[in-house]
């Protein structure tokens, strides 16, 4: 059997994203044949100024950019502009069947808006390509976090507990996820202590029980307290929690598995996940400094697994 | 130089409290002198049904109210109102310099209420008491996170971020921990992101100044972001974090560091600390199963420690 392909957008050039991807190119073409949406002029520009050889074969498609001069740590409108190109056609690679998934690297999001680019980052990007609620979760095997709500201010929360949307998305997350049992987590302190301390639990909890009925299992388990659920007598019980805002299972989550933690957009046509970590400008093309892999490569294991599992789905 | 003091309440006895006395009381007498605020003969009751000895010396003063028969894992308005004698009687021993500090093991809150004891918890009833805005802190060595808010539904956080009582609170704070440097937290996804995920921030920032200027150094560093606080490179700059609402600090806090966790009362005429878990009725009194000591022998620590602080400052 061939190895899958996996399209790699390069993310900001300017940063440490595509450093990662030449740096762990051994190892992750033992897993799958990666295909990096970039020139190969540009991954040249790259693999010189950190003293590596590109790799043999360097299997790419080139975006719809133009090459320009890397300037490590700079917030540039090329970059960003070309960096969003590459994304764009690595998912158009991955929507027409030349890859099974797509592998982002990070962008910078004010480099998007100097090049006019108004969405906020990939997760954004994609909900507005598919016209899909795609569902954002984070983590890694020992624990995964699907985010209710996400880039809203806290007050905001509160009111975006409604019955129906969130049925709606604890079945779609069981679904692409394949989890057997989910941990949902209530709203507020102690999961509102029976009423005393906030009531978003009654509805959180009709949306566990629609969600069973039509899950026709007791696939679903909350509302949890929220400062308990991550325990680890309760990580032992739950892989997979349902978090109703973004600080509630993120800092846990990072906590515990801060560089082993990909990001991974569920319910979408295309299967895309990403490092959970940002450009790093500050220790862009610097010699000799720590660099992590653990978030590039698990990325592309989550990548290639969820991938798998799609295909298999009816 | 004689071992000092520390006052025992004990919690409500028909939980394991006071089991986990009796088990780390050998441990705990090479630290202090124990004295248990209890009967003897509910003391030796206890022990009985345990198939422990009581230990000798066994030190002790009797609270106002009635002995009774234990019945494990039963809420009773008999336990409850005992456990709330035990804890006055502990509180006004450590006013009157008879213990340097009081170490508190867990009540049941509907035990008290069943008691008719109007108060939530231990830290609502010590604020009446002595008329203070008592600051709730939770943790180890290793971690403590303080609140900010506590026990309010998650929608009143926002319009409680204010810049006088945050101030007030952040410099009773690094008064009370004499901590070098504390990390306070935004309110919001990415700490706001520049306003445009809620502008809470704001107010923190002006009380992060404003309590800097008047402890005359940078004591006090963020507002940083939630989701990353928490991280193990933050945990290298910082040991000592302002939270400003009960999960964001606790839910990180109990997934590091479950077991060893003490709850800490600061900010009072006296010190007292407590085991950062419940009454556990469920287990109460049953034969040949795990129980951790941590949590009870870290809050005797911290009492002392606090303890011989709080007598060292002008």
């Amino acid at each position: 059997m061939s190895r899958p392909t996996l399209a790699v957008s390069v993310g900001d050039l300017n940063g440490i994203g595509f450093e990662i991807a030449l740096r762990a190119h051994e190892k992750l073409r033992t897993l799958c044949r990666p295909l990096y949406v970039v020139h190969r002029e540009m991954a040249r520009q790259a693999a010189e100024r950190l003293g590596l050889a590109l790799p043999e074969p360097f299997e790419h498609v080139a975006p719809d950019a133009a090459p320009f001069t890397i300037a490590p740590g700079t917030v540039s409108a090329r970059a960003g502009a070309y960096s969003f190109a590459s994304f764009k056609k690595a998912v158009d690679l991955t929507r027409e069947g030349r890859a099974v998934a797509l592998l982002t690297l990070p962008i910078h999001k004010e480099a998007w808006m100097e090049a006019g680019i108004g969405y906020k980052g990939h997760t954004d990007a994609l909900r507005d390509f598919f016209k899909k609620e795609a569902i954002m979760m984070l983590g890694c095997e020992a624990l995964y976090v699907a985010l209710f709500t996400e880039h809203i201010p806290l007050k905001e929360v509160p009111k975006r507990i409604e019955k129906e949307r969130l049925t709606r998305f604890l079945l779609d997350l069981r679904k692409e996820t394949g989890a057997g049992k989910i941990g949902v987590l209530g709203l507020n302190p102690h999961a509102g202590d029976h009423g005393v301390l906030g009531d978003e639990e009654r509805i959180i909890e009709e949306a566990i029980e629609e969600a069973n009925k039509q899950a026709k299992k007791e696939a679903f388990v909350g509302p949890l307290v929220p400062d308990v659920a991550f325990t680890p007598k309760m990580r032992e019980n739950f892989r997979y929690f349902a978090a109703m805002y973004h600080d509630q299972g993120l800092a846990p989550l990072k906590a515990l598995y801060f560089e082993e933690s990909v990001n991974v957009s569920l319910n979408l046509p295309i299967v895309r996940t990403s490092v959970d970590h940002g450009t790093a400008f500050d220790i862009a093309y610097l010699p000799n400094r720590p660099l992590s892999l653990a978030s590039y490569l698990n990325a592309a294991e989550a990548a290639l697994r969820l991938a798998a599992r799609k295909s298999q789905r009816p």
